[in-house]
């Protein structure tokens, strides 16, 4: 005989997994929505996706999975917070109660202004005017301030919000790290630039030819082990990786034809997410054991492997010979040395997407300042773009001349995400600390990738992150992996060590 | 105030547009499945897709229905059976009554047989293994007579099944035209076989690139009316074309470079069928009045711009330029007149899919007339791959070696479906008979196609046919276009006046 609390476990893992097959037909309409759907067909498929929301609400918030918790709560099943039954009830809990915490009123005020929000930032960009924006951005931090007032915090208001991207984290944690980076970084970023020492940059601007970018970009993705059998890669306006199954994980890419670095570290960075995605443990599917701890550890992956392996001239040791033969006109007289120097071109710029691997983390910085600070109401949103630019001077020393490419570059705030800026840093942060303690582990690293064995680190990170699914925190992760808790030494060494040699540096 | 009547309406109306919309996500999975899906990821997606038919079948029996239904049987809105409200009531009873009489224990013991039948079928295939499908075949028939018996008939068993596919049709009425078809087909045939006139259908096995040959699909599927704007075309194994909202249609291909045909006149089939779909009113997407008549009627449109325009020599007065240019090593040297009789050759053949336009209806007939048998108890099992031999000795004059290209070769019966097959030869049937009378409507179409007019034709097809949905039944809209009942003259007619002058027949 099955004892209650066994039989509750079994009930609520099936509704929890059966609410997964139905969330991954909302991710397969939604891949297909970016990658295939005919123009017409746009409306109708927001009508379905609209239909799959409220069905998937509807079962997320139903009655029996509070019950169900409740007969678990003191049951043996989830006395180990970090095995996979531990992790079941603790996460689901966690999930169920924030659910309820949130009034049905204020959730869909949220998400009625996320979609009026995000259609007047698409007009307002366009048209360069942050004021038709301005109402909108009010309202959004306004329900925002409601929504963590509704789930609660301790210290400070942000942790709230937080919590839904990093789970457990602390804004004074994050804050504490970026300020060390900061001011690391900012000098950093300032010696280069007085560097007479540059890269030769026009190199990834000759004619790069489509089909053979894609067929490159597909051996990269292959060679640091992004399985095919397991996923695909198509054309999309916004990259993105997006999972429809344990075995079905979908990366995206755009091709420019006279740029050789979108498509192929966009590439290699939607492969770092895919390859989190296709090592989480299959068989825990749909359950936190298998899924995604945080987005700062998904962007860990996604930016070690791009930027850590990509950007190595350990990796181009590699893979250059196959580039030059892919592109004989573009890069056939380019020297391994030169390509290595463009690929890690740092400068001062204004757009984020764009940003170099250094200057990165300031805009990520300026983002998680001003929206403690929109948060906390503490500066009045016709002032946000001013603020904006003024940080944009004292932290890279340049200044937008539009708002367009200023306050209302990113998508995030209009669509209700405030507080999901600081994981893209955090990200950056863990990749570096993780690469760092494999280094000693599995010893030098650099060798490896250029005899094209990727294997082992991959290994590595399958067994210390990605097969632990849920079971423990970002945080804990840090600690257990490294020994240490999370800090911005590794970064700023690793891009010191890079960079100083590349720009002769002191 | 609304009556109670028009609630009952709006809120059926309501239910049933909103299971459409999950029944599109499931088509959508589908269409993934055959076209996208990455190799290891079938398992989770047929897991899926059973989740959602369990959903989409709760949603279809739901006892709301049957109470909406019996306070609209005798409102005014059910009066007219032909205008869009009175379709919707028409249509939803009839579905749903044939619900209510299959037992859910039959219900789901035919679905279990025909995933067990379709592998086993697939198994026995592939070994040319009749004995080891034979029992699976035994059961499915079985289970066939259960359902018809279930869902009750008046003159012949399979009549109950014959509705499911071309709904209001009669077993006997179809045993007559087809009857009819074959006694003037058999001659037809056999005199065509004596002819001492072939064609060079070498022409047709040179080299074909896969890109011209996808990128003159795309122009004959365009000419003849399909939208790309509305639809997509891309690559799977066994083509075909589905729907996945009212401005989403997608066709699909196989191309094999060493053969013209398969491709091209696959592509102008499916887009006959898109052209169907993309033609019904979006207003009603989802409900009776804006969904197909029958597969019968779908079947006419694809073969319509398949054969009848497709393998005209008018078409190919307006498009062989361009083909010539797409292909100027296969078919520079060779004439119109050359290619046209090769893509009208006729020969006997052992397999339906690759039968030309004369032949193929006998491959249908062998096949309505051993499933009638078989339905009627009336031919052990163990004796079919017999008599399927001995039918295509006598009406083609040519004798399978193998069962798997002979009983073997078709999915239909291992995935439960009986009383399907003679819907493509009522396409066939229906195809010509509109055709005649779109000539009388239009004047003659032959010069239309050679200067590439194909709007007046499709605009024919749309005003008599596309926009009534279901409002009338496949028979009632064969009275009503041509004024006379259902006739195989037409076809017969067709085919002898494009093949006597090809062949040299009086």
């Amino acid at each position: 005989m099955k004892k209650d609390h066994e039989t509750a476990f079994d009930d609520l893992c099936r509704h929890t997994r059966e609410t997964a097959l139905l969330a991954a037909a909302e991710s397969a309409l939604a891949w297909d929505e970016r990658t295939m759907l005919p123009p017409a067909a746009a409306e109708f498929r927001s009508e379905q996706l609209t239909l799959l929301a409220g069905m998937l609400h509807a079962r997320r918030t139903d009655k029996r999975i509070g019950e169900w918790l409740a007969i678990l709560g003191d049951s043996p099943l989830a006395a180990n917070l970090h095995d996979p039954s531990g992790t079941v009830i603790r996460e689901l809990q966690r999930q169920y109660e924030r659910r309820l915490k949130l009034p049905q009123s204020l959730v869909e005020e949220l998400a009625r202004t996320a979609s009026l929000g995000q259609h007047a930032w698409e007009q307002a960009r366009a048209k360069d005017d942050y004021g038709t924006f301005a109402p909108l951005l009010a309202k959004t931090f306004e329900l925002k301030r409601a929504e963590a007032d509704a789930l609660g915090y301790q210290a400070a208001r942000y942790d709230a919000l937080l919590d839904d991207y990093e789970p457990g984290e602390r804004t004074a944690n994050v804050a504490r790290v970026l300020a060390s980076l900061r001011e690391a970084l900012v000098p950093l970023v300032a010696e280069i630039a007085a560097s007479k020492k540059k890269p030769d940059i026009s190199i990834l601007q000759r004619e790069f030819s489509l089909p053979a970018q894609e067929t490159l970009a597909r051996r990269g993705a292959e060679a640091i082990g992004f399985s095919f059998e397991r996923g695909r890669l198509d054309v999309t306006a916004h990259p993105f990786c997006t999972t429809l199954g344990p075995k079905d994980c979908r990366i995206t890419t755009r091709y420019d034809e006279r740029f050789f670095s979108s498509a192929f570290f966009g590439v290699l960075h939607e492969a770092g997410h895919g390859i989190y995605e296709q090592g989480l443990p299959a068989e825990w599917y749909g359950l936190p054991p298998g899924e995604a701890v945080s987005l700062g550890i998904h962007e860990s992956q996604s930016r070690l492997w791009e930027n850590l392996v990509g950007r190595s001239r350990a990796f181009w040791q590699h893979l250059y010979p196959d580039a030059q033969k892919a592109f004989p006109a573009a890069l056939g007289q380019t020297t391994l040395e030169e390509f290595y120097f463009a690929i890690n071109d740092v400068r001062p710029s204004l757009v984020r997407v764009e940003a170099d691997e250094a200057t990165y983390n300031l805009h990520i910085l300026i983002r998680f300042e001003l929206e403690q600070a929109m948060l906390a109401d503490e500066i009045p949103i016709a002032d946000v773009p001013a603020a904006w630019n003024d940080k944009y001077e004292e932290y890279l020393g340049i200044r937008s001349h539009s708002d367009a490419d200023g306050v209302l570059q990113d998508v995030h705030w209009s669509a209700g995400l405030v507080g999901y800026f600081p994981t893209y840093a955090l990200g950056n942060l863990y990749a570096s600390q993780f690469f760092v303690q494999a280094e000693k582990d599995l010893g030098a690293l650099g060798p490896q990738f250029a005899r094209g064995e990727f294997a082992p680190l991959r290994e590595w990170l399958n067994k210390n992150i990605h097969q632990h699914g849920q079971c423990y925190s970002a945080s804990d992760l840090v600690q257990k992996i490294t020994g240490k808790p999370l800090s911005h030494d590794h970064l700023i060494a690793h891009l010191r060590g890079k960079l100083a040699p590349l720009y002769g540096l002191n």
